[in-house]
Order: C-alpha cells, then structure tokens, then sequence
C-alpha cells in the first residue's frame, strides 16, 4: 500500500555545521519541503550576516527546492537594530535558550527581563519568539525543569501579547495546558517524544541514543502529546528537534543530548497516526499548522510512503540513527 | 590528619567471576573485613554447592582474612531442602531478584507466593531475606518501581514476621519510612545514593558510570536517605552495591546498570559523614548496625584515613571506577 503525505515542515532542526551539515542535510530535504534551522551551533548564529552565511553553506549541498527557513540566537547582547537587520535578511525567527539547558547553551540567558528590548523589537517586526522551556535553575531537578519554566512562559504570552510564541518540543502534560492557555503561543512536538518515555532511556539498560534535552517523561505526558498531535489543534505542530551527534559523542562517559531523528521522520510520523489516529490529521500536523503559525503558504507537495518494512541502518556516516536497529512499517519511496 | 574507622562490613557486594573478579576483589578485602557476596553471577549462584565454590574462587586471591558472606538466589525452582543445605554450608541469606530488575535477573520471580516454601524453610534456619526491591511489572515507570514494591514487602514482613528481611539498596522517602514500620526489616544504603540525583544520570550529559538499579531519584529522596544513614538508626547500614561491568559495557548504545564503587568506598563514606554529621555514626553505619542484624559479632580492626587529596583514578583493568577523575578528600593509607 502506497500513501501520499505532504512534503512540509520540520519547524525545529539542527543541522550543525560543515561535515555533519553536509551528512545530514539530505534526510530532510528530502523529507520536508522546509525546516526551521536552529542557531545554536558552534560558533553560533547570532546576527543577520550569521544567519546569511550559515543559509549560505546549506544551499551548497544539493537541497533541490528545500527552504531552510532561519533562526538567530537571543542572547543579552542582541540588540533591537540587530534584530531589525535579521528581519530584513530573511531570518523568520529568535530562539532563545536559558543559560546550559542543552548542547551550545553556555551564552544562553539567565534574566529574560535582560533581552525585553529584543523582545520588544521581535513583537513590532513579526519575527517569532522560539523558546527551548526549561528553567536554567540547576536546583531545579531534571525533570520539573519544564514544568519550572512555564511561569515565565506565562510572563512572555502577557508581556507581548503580539509576539507569536512557540514552546518547543515540548515534553509534559502541564506544557499541553499551558500552551492551550495563551492565545498567542504554540508549540512543536518532536516524533521521539510521541513514542519515548524516561524508561526507554534509563528504564532497562541505558541509551544514550534516547537521549534528548528535555528529556522523554512519563507516560502520561507521552499519552497527552499524543493526543494534542493526533487532535487537529492547531497550536501543535511537527519540529522533529533532530540533533545529529557523532557516535562517540554519545557512547561515551558524558554522553550528548540530542536524537538524530531525521533519517526516520515521515516513516516514523506515518506509523505514529496510523496507530493513533488514522492519517486524519498528519498532512496538518506536517504542513498546515506549523505554516499558519508562522504566516507562511501552505506547501503544496506531496511524498509517496510505502507500508513496506523498513530496517533502520545502525549508523549514518557515524551518526547512530533514532530506532536504529529497528524496523519501521513505512519507508519513503518518493 | 588521621582518622580511624572500622574495618568494617560491606551488606551488598557484587564480585562477578573470574577475570573481574580478580581485578576487584581487593578493593573490598583492603578495605573491609566481610562482605555480603551477591549471587547473580553468570551462571547464578543457586545452591550451597555453588556458593561454595564461589568462595573457593574468591579465598584463592589474596585476600587475607577477609570473609565473604556467601548467598545464594531463590528462585521458584529453591526447595527448602536447598535452603537446609545451603544454611549448612554457611550461606547467610537468600537474595531474590524480581524478574528483570537488573543485571542478571532474567532468573528472577514474577509470583512471591510461589517461593513461600522456601521463605518458611529460611525463616526456620534464620537465613536472611535480601529483596531487590522493585517491581517486575513492565508497566510501572522506572522512577515507581521501588515505590510499587513496598506493598510485596509488606506481605512479606507480615507473612514472616521471624525472617529478617533486607531491602537492598534503597532509594527513595517512602522506602525509608516502609523500612521503619516493620520491626524484621532492615535496609542498606549505598555510597552512590547518599551522593547522586537524577540529576547526576542525565540532568546535564547522559553518565552511565553513575547508572545503577534502583536508579538515584530525586534530591529529596537523597536528603531522605543521608538522615537515615547518618542518624544512629540500626535498621540502616552500609551496603555499597559495588557492581563492576567493564567500560565497553558501560559506554555503549545499551549500558549495563551498575556502579563500580569498591575502590572508592572508605574515602567516600569518610567525606560524606564528616560534611553531613561528622564521623560519629559512620562506625555503627559500617561494622555495628549490618552486623548486629545479621547476628553476626562485630569487627575489631581499624583502618586508617588520611585526610589528603585523592584523585580517584579513570579506570582500573579497563574498568570505571565511581567518581573517576575527581578528588576526593580522604584516602586509605593502611
């Protein structure tokens, strides 16, 4: 049986830099008509000429049609021309990370009051707002560190009430509720956190390969993920958080967070709502709310998925796949 | 400055066999006096025939007069004659494994009822009961196995009121409290637990040196365990659970859980008794409390500490000792 999905969006990637960048950049590309390129690489992207560099390198790898759709890095240096300039040269959105939350965090930002005038100039421009959600606090332990952070989620829906916000990848019951709550907030949902749970990681033996920051939670946070995938709310939409590490970046003593998901994105998305919902609503979840949030056309492509086993191969020039090893009920035929 | 503290005994060793054995043992025989030896070895340890040749392979290597106190595993398939036989040959207690929880445990009992013959045969010799204290049931999330055990425990503690029970290697607020409840149970701590969090596994990059089962929990639970450790409260004592897999096990796409502290134990456990109470409990908490509820007399040695920087080493024959590569304020001179 062959299906048609759309080609869409990946509305959160990291597609590092160089070797790596030029190793992964085809699994999505093919995969998705357009993603949203996260800046927190090594260095990172941080003002327009960054982020027209960096757009740059991407569009030398064959990417046929792709749109890789860019992001600068928020910090407390970024100032309101900054800002403006971004816009102009084509960047949709600032990602903001709290100070060492996960991999390239170290300038992140402890005191958002620091970056209101960002913010500020972000809101006038119709740049978006993404905010990786989890408190900075090291007090404040692993897995409450979202839940911790949702009160200055609360602060940013209230304080800029015309900045479009996206919560990403997020991981828990309470991030459901509270982007639920804020008109003018979303959210993506990556595919590992659809199927994961904290035991896939540490629940048997452990898995460096299920590792991602934030972490895969209980099953009750997995069960309302997949209800707000599944439900055709628009404010819930795919950014598959891909996160390429080398191998030995990962089997290691001090292991790197990120699952390197790209290689089984549609394949995995089609198994996911065929199991729980039917297709219904993956063509929304892929190419339509995701679109509307961010004030873009709809794209108009589609894919041809085979239900055809699929082994997932256990290494992609060094890069160990999400389900490697595993077989997967669709593959990508077109 | 010098201090001296017992010789002692360690509730909850794992040895393992042959090559491993011999690169480990000395750290337990140089540091302390006896040592509860775990039977799930490969082939398990099952019988009073094979705990005896288990010693005989540990009392070759030059261990002095170190004494390992020999179990064995009880399994469904342990009738009481094996446990007479056992208690014979000087087997001390009987460790059950629920299926699954850990290394080696695929051996282990899904139904409690089915070993109560051989409960009632132990409670009659005064062999001892150690629990790994976690549910088998797949369905409970890791961070509730511990928490979903206490209700067998406390069948178990009511249905034998004269076996004395250990539950090994606890983790959590509510297992402290169950093990007060019940005057036949008793619990061992480790030197990991009164250290690690969560936060210490995955909460920044992914360590599988600081993975074991029961996995550390939350911070509060850790405050919950280093008050009953360091409180003069009999029923808590050392166990340290040192269970040693060598790196590649560890630092892999599927890691062993277990945490290699022999090496580190003493000095550990000074620093920790002088910052949280000073040294005055740590004596009981390794040579008094474990051996009085074991009926066994206590040590009378001594050894010596030395308060001086220790940089722990990375590895000892291919294996990752506990805090590998940090300092430690004491260490053992004599």
């Amino acid at each position: 049986m062959k299906i048609a999905v759309k080609k869409g969006d990946d509305m959160h990637l990291h597609l590092r830099r160089g070797q790596i960048l030029r190793s992964v950049i085809g699994f999505t590309s093919s995969q998705f008509k357009r993603a949203v390129i996260m800046p927190n690489t090594g260095p990172p992207i941080l003002t327009a000429k960054d982020a027209v560099a960096y757009r740059d390198e991407i569009m030398q790898y064959q990417v046929g049609d792709f749109q890789p759709l860019m992001t600068i890095q928020v910090t407390d240096c970024t100032t309101p021309a900054m800002i403006e300039e971004a816009k102009e040269a084509g960047v949709v959105a600032g990602k903001v990370y709290p100070q060492g939350v996960t991999t390239n965090s170290q300038n992140g930002i402890a005191n958002f009051k620091a970056i209101y005038p960002a913010l500020r100039e972000m809101q006038n421009q119709q740049m978006l707002l993404l905010l990786h959600g989890e408190s900075p606090d090291p007090e404040v332990f692993c897995l409450d560190r979202e839940e911790v952070f949702l009160s200055t989620l609360a602060n940013l829906a209230g304080d800029f009430p015309e900045l479009k916000i996206v919560l990403e990848h997020i991981t828990t019951e309470k991030a459901v509720l509270a982007v639920k709550k804020f008109e003018n907030v979303a959210a993506t949902i990556t595919a590992h956190h659809l199927l994961l749970t904290l035991d896939d990681v540490i629940g048997n033996l452990i898995s460096p390969h299920n590792f991602c920051k934030p972490i895969a939670k209980r099953p009750e946070d997995r069960w309302t993920l997949r209800q707000a995938a599944i439900s055709g709310n628009p404010k819930f939409f795919y950014g598959g958080d891909s996160a390429p590490h080398a191998k030995e970046m990962k089997e290691c003593s001090n292991g790197c967070a990120g699952i390197f998901n790209a290689p089984v994105a549609l394949p995995l998305l089609a198994q996911i709502f065929a199991k729980y919902s039917g297709f219904s609503f993956l063509n929304d979840f892929i190419s339509k709310f995701g679109a509307d949030f961010y004030g873009l056309p709809q794209t108009k492509e589609t894919i041809i998925l085979a239900e055809k086993d699929w082994p997932v191969p256990n290494e992609y020039d060094g890069i160990v796949p999400f389900m490697a090893g595993k077989t997967l009920r669709y593959q990508v035929i077109d």
